[in-house]
Parts: C-alpha cells; sequence; structure tokens
C-alpha cells in the first residue's frame, strides 16, 4: 500500500464567519473540501485562523469586566485559547458528522489546545500591527491604552481599533501530543488561530499579547509534522503577478527560486498574498519533496489532484 | 518494574477560583499535590470542574450579545468548550512548570477538548437543577425566559438565577484520543468541566444546554482509562458519617456495601457530599481492584500511601 499523503491544511478565520450561525454554516462547507481530501487517501491535519472570534471574545470579556468590577481584563493569550475551543468544537463536529455521512467511521476527531512559542524579543512586538476587535472613538481608545495598557491606532477613517503583535513562531509546545495523535489515526485540529502565543521565562511559559499568523504557525506545524504538503487557503484559486493589472498572469507551477524573484519584485501584498507566499516559500524550502498549495477551500482536492491552484516546490 | 498506578483526579471548579487571578494562584497549587503523585510514581489523568468559569463566560457572551445585535447569544455547550480551554491553558502551563521545577522533563502535557454524550430522555432534562451564571431579579429573569428560553429559579430569597439540566454522562467521544495520549506518557487534561454535553442525532452530535457533574464525568473516564484510583478532591479530608452531629465519624476504609447503606440511611448530603460517594462507589464497583479515594487536594499523596482520606473500595 502507497504511503498516505500527509496534508497540513490552513484555514482561514474569516472564512469560518463572524457569529456561531455563521461558523456553523461555513464548518459545514469546509468540512465537506476536508472529507474530499481524506476520500483521496489523504491524512490531513487542521490548522485554522481566528481574527474576528478572538476579536469577538475579547469583547465579551471586554465587556463582562466592564459590568462586574470584579472581573479583571482578560489577556489576549487566554482568548486565544478560548477561541481554539469555540472553533474546535464546531469544526470537529462539522468533520465527524460528514466523515459518518460517507460511512468512514475509523478516523475519530480531535482538538488540541496549542501554544506556541515566541521570541521575546521579536522585532514584532516593537511595532504592534495587526488590529482585532472592534472600532473605537479616540476617547475610548485613549482610555483602552491607559486601562489596558493596548497599543491603539486609527484605521483608514473608520476609528480606532487595538492593535497586536504578530511574532514569528518559534516552537510548537503541544508538537509530541498532535504528533502522537496524528500517528495514532487522528484527524487532529491544533494549533488553532496561530496557537496561543507564549515567551519563555525560565520553566515558565508567559502568554504574550499577540497573535501569530496562522499560515507561519501552519507551516511549522507542516514542518515538524513531515508532510508532504501545506495547503494554504485563500480568497482566489491561485496566485497572481501583476495583480489587477492589464498583463495579469495566474501562476500554477511556482518554483521557490522564481516565488522568491516575485516577492522581491513586490508582486505580493504585505498583509494579504505576501505571507502566504512567504510561509508556502517556507516549507518548500524546508525539505525534499514538500509541496505548498495555495487555493481555494472548494478547489482543495484538484489542487492535490494537480488540477489547479498554485503549487509551490523546490 | 512495577506498573505504574493510573490515577483519574477530578478537580473542583469552586478550588480553580472565581476570576483569573485567583485561578492563576490555585492552579499552582493544585499542579504541586499532582506532580507529588507523579513522583509517588503515578501516572495522573486530570478532569475538573466548571461551575464559577462556566458560570463567568456564559455572562460574558451574555453581555456582548446585550451590547451587540448581531452576535446572539451563546449556547451553554460552546461556553463549556470555552471553559476547558480557560482552564486548561493556565493548568497544563502550572503542571509543566511544576515538572520541570522539579527536573521532571519526560512528561509533556495536553488538553483535550471533550464531548461528553448524554441521552437526550435522561429525566435530568425534565427538571433543570442546577444553577448558573449570576443573579438577577425577577423582572430579567422572566426576559431571560422568553428571549433565550431559559429555566429561571428563585434562590434561597438571593434573587433568581439560571437553572440548567445536570444528565449522566453516558459516553466520552474523544475517548480514543485520550487513551492514545495518556498511553504515549502524556498528563493528560481531559473531560474539563464535566465535558461539553451532546446528544446524538443520527450522525450529528449536538450540544445540549446542560452541565454534566465532573464526578461522574471523572468516574466514567476512570472506568474507560481502566485507571486503579479515582481521587475525587472535596473541602474536608474524609466523609463522616452522622456529619456535624454529636456521634460524628469520619470514615477511612468504606467497603462499598457499607457506603451504600450510609447513602440508603441519609448520611450525605444530596448536591454535595452525595454524589461524590455516588461516583466513588460507582468506580469501585466497576471492577476488579478499583479503588476510590475522597479527600483534600493537600493530603492527595498521603491518601493513595493510605495515611488519610476516605477510601471506597470492593
Amino acid at each position: 500500500m502507497e504511503k498516505k499523503k500527509r496534508i497540513v491544511i490552513a484555514l482561514g478565520g474569516n472564512a469560518l464567519g463572524n457569529t456561531l450561525p455563521e461558523q456553523m454554516t461555513a464548518v459545514k462547507i469546509t468540512a465537506r473540501a476536508i472529507v474530499d481530501l481524506i476520500e483521496e487517501g489523504c491524512e490531513v491535519v487542521v490548522a485554522h485562523g481566528n481574527g474576528p472570534q478572538v476579536g469577538m471574545i475579547n469583547n465579551a470579556m471586554a465587556a463582562l469586566s466592564r459590568e462586574d468590577e470584579k472581573q479583571p481584563n482578560t489577556p489576549l493569550s487566554v482568548c486565544v485559547a478560548m477561541s481554539q475551543a469555540y472553533i474546535g468544537y464546531d469544526l470537529q463536529n462539522a468533520l465527524r458528522e460528514e466523515l459518518y455521512n460517507r460511512s468512514i467511521f475509523n478516523i475519530p476527531v480531535a482538538t488540541m489546545i496549542t501554544q506556541i512559542r515566541v521570541d521575546a524579543d521579536d522585532p514584532a512586538f516593537l511595532s504592534p500591527s495587526k488590529p482585532i476587535g472592534h472600532f473605537m472613538t479616540e476617547e475610548q481608545a485613549r482610555i483602552a491604552e491607559k486601562k489596558y495598557d493596548y497599543v491603539m491606532k486609527e484605521d483608514s477613517g473608520r476609528g480606532w481599533r487595538r492593535v497586536v503583535a504578530s511574532p514569528k513562531p518559534a516552537e510548537i509546545i503541544e508538537i509530541g501530543a498532535i504528533r502522537s495523535l496524528v500517528e495514532s489515526g487522528q484527524l487532529v485540529i491544533a494549533c488553532g488561530g496561530g496557537g496561543i502565543p507564549v515567551t519563555k521565562q525560565g520553566n515558565h511559559l508567559k502568554g504574550a499579547s499577540a497573535v501569530i499568523d496562522k499560515d507561519f504557525a501552519s507551516c511549522l506545524l507542516a514542518e515538524e509534522l513531515n508532510a508532504d504538503f501545506l495547503i494554504i487557503l485563500t480568497a482566489v484559486e491561485k496566485v497572481a503577478i501583476n495583480f489587477g493589472k492589464s498583463n495579469e498572469t495566474w501562476l500554477e507551477d511556482l518554483p521557490v527560486k522564481k516565488a522568491e524573484q516575485y516577492m522581491e519584485e513586490g508582486h505580493f501584498a504585505p498583509g494579504s498574498m505576501l505571507p502566504k507566499v512567504q510561509a508556502a516559500v517556507k516549507f518548500a524550502s524546508s525539505g525534499e519533496g514538500r509541496t505548498a498549495l495555495i487555493t481555494l477551500l472548494e478547489k482543495a482536492k484538484d489542487g492535490i489532484l494537480g488540477k489547479t491552484g498554485t503549487r509551490i516546490h523546490q
């Protein structure tokens, strides 16, 4: 029997919806695409973002501490942890149901609470850039700065938002547990929201006020699990150069060297396609036979079969 | 080498504190007691309650939906899931740190999101009895009844509270994943808050508006893992008959038959010591050589060594 292809798939937090009813619809669509891969004979590990969800949970915990003075504000790391359960619980049930609906009864699904170590001296801590949570007036923003030590920024004339650091993932604390489960045949959901960011202080792991980019976290997870494929899902079927221009060209086969050249030439938007291509290049460069695929959720299976998407490889 | 004694330990949610700072102190004390057991050569699996925590999360999500009409009220099952991460994240780090402080580097710690199936026709659903969340006025209670379909009850003149069903646990959905991790040498935190209660509807698992008693959930976990000991922690060192009376007698060795007799005679308070003794009797009756121990957290090690606590056995 041919060895199963091991795939790490990185789902976008935005694609999982802004409310619980939206999430319950989104996870069904997601589950179909993932079980398609399993039916193709792949072994799948699922990672996901949490942008809207961690913002929502952060807002809920802040609303609670306004109503109940005994409840202090909840650190962002704890909100990330809660978002892993908030999403994982729904997602694992949708996956289980889709597997059962297709008479696949031998692949249990499990969600692991996952912490990822970041370096306390990661330069990202000096320039928080990732907006989370809701919009505020300038007056509310100034209060939040003083009361919670938040960094607040005006966002394109739409109001003020909290911005947090997005440091690079350095080490998945629970990688041993994830590996055990994957190797025992479980469909594992891990590194939710990019993982709970922690720094090491001696034997202590201290939650960091940050969110880790889920594509970089998924890349590290794929490397550590010695995956064959890293699938990074996005809102377009393929990556383009000269995107939106008359000479726009969609890419299918993209060797690492070429991808690096295009990145240098500024073809990919920072904060959008660029980090995806960076994560894809990092994974493809990390070992023989490792391929990254950037495509739409509903094209993941066709992408694995070589029919569409952008494949980044050595 | 003698086979390690496998222990499932059931921590009380109340003992984990009402706020995050309280929790961060409580988990340190808890971690010391658990690592004491590990140093005695035991293999430990940790389950815990979530009374104050799920109430707090439920309040936070309700506060959010009052502020943001796009956010509907969050089902209790989702709040239980979030409480597993809220507690598990802190608890697993305190355990890791205590292990490292004692130079035990070969036991990783992992938190599993755990669902437990309950029967949709469990009679507990017909008489919700467990109060959760904060106190309300009668007017607020009537609104909550209409708006969220809550069952509200007046609580001893202190105001109105939501009451939920507390059905019996029937099946741990993620038992395979928990077993894999335990057998690969992980220190596992599972069945948090008594597990996320779900009912089976065909292939679908539907969250139930309920909370499962953590002692019964821990009993099921201990049975499924073929544990040698179930340790149920409580606020007293030993179980007593004629508790608070002049002929009060503390029990050390308590055979199942004797425990059943005392239960029939009404020695143990419902909602307090009674369910603990029931869970202990259930575990001890479930197989040869299975012992339940009821004692204080800080006496857990002495209890395992036979020095204190109440030991329930066949």
